[in-house]
């Protein structure tokens, strides 16, 4: 930016335009916010919006300086792991019910790269479905927990033996906050 | 009960009758009827009635045998546990308002006798608020966790030390399912 001013916006991004006009006054996006766009932009499809706690999650699943806002490179990345996610689903979804069954959730999962056991998957299951279906909403929100709980144990697994010897307190931070 | 009979319902428990009316057919209650039943017995007060997420959460920190639903027993918990967690919060709350700050929301886990540092305190807070301030639906769903996330710990803590080896699979197991 010019000395004194603002930093220049990234004026060849052609999403910058769309962040802004989102983020409002304060340059970033909370919950509320992103829930609307999100439901905008249509990403979501003929499946549900999603819900505020989806969108509180995703939040702060990219919310490294723990604001509980994004900023426009954390709001771009989202784009680029929801669509991920949602290529995911759509496969499994092959009907378009705008459901998934438990075994399907399970398959995306391992598709994913995730070594996961299946007594782990069951609770996992159990955990995201609604009368024995998982929605796309439910879904999202599985995949932002798993991605955040797993970076958190990688960050401290400096060895990458699969192992981490975790004092309660950072327990406790690691975990509540996703 | 008698021989070849279903076992005899607890006939001197005044809230037995209330759980059948609630549980219906399967005789368990999922979280579609918890959030009814909550709503309708007024626990939340003035505040407003809970969100099916949270009331999925609170089922989950009971559901031992990982089914989704709740048995009798542990529906008698939850209340209890509810009731306690909802003086807490009308205390800090003094002026009715249905929300609480961030440092009363500490006060409030500290009162509970969780040992939490400031750093973790503070991403609870963030993690939890709304435009700043503490709803009491959130409030439970922070209880919620932070109660079934130091119980998984404990249990794995078996020398009282503060401190568990986690094998990755293990991590995920007891932080998903809350």
């Amino acid at each position: 930016g010019f000395p004194g001013s603002f930093p220049a916006p990234p004026v060849q991004d052609p999403m910058w335009g769309y962040f802004t006009a989102i983020a409002g006054q304060d340059g970033e996006v909370d919950a509320d916010e992103l829930q609307r766009c999100l439901t905008q932009t249509g990403i979501s499809g003929s499946y549900n919006p999603f819900s505020l706690e989806t969108c509180r999650i995703m939040i702060a699943m990219l919310d490294r300086d723990y604001t509980g806002k994004m900023g426009f490179n954390e709001f771009k990345e989202l784009f680029t792991v929801l669509n991920g996610w949602k290529q995911n689903f759509v496969m499994v979804d092959r009907d378009g019910s705008g459901t998934v069954e438990g075994h399907e959730l399970s398959q995306c999962i391992t598709n994913m790269g995730y070594r996961i056991t299946p007594q782990a998957l069951n609770c996992i299951i159990k955990r995201y479905s609604r009368s024995g279906k998982i929605y796309f909403d439910d879904f999202v929100a599985c995949c932002v927990k798993l991605r955040s709980l797993t970076d958190n144990f990688r960050k401290r697994d400096s060895m990458q033996q699969g192992v981490v010897n975790f004092q309660y307190d950072d327990f406790i931070l690691c975990t509540m906050s996703v």
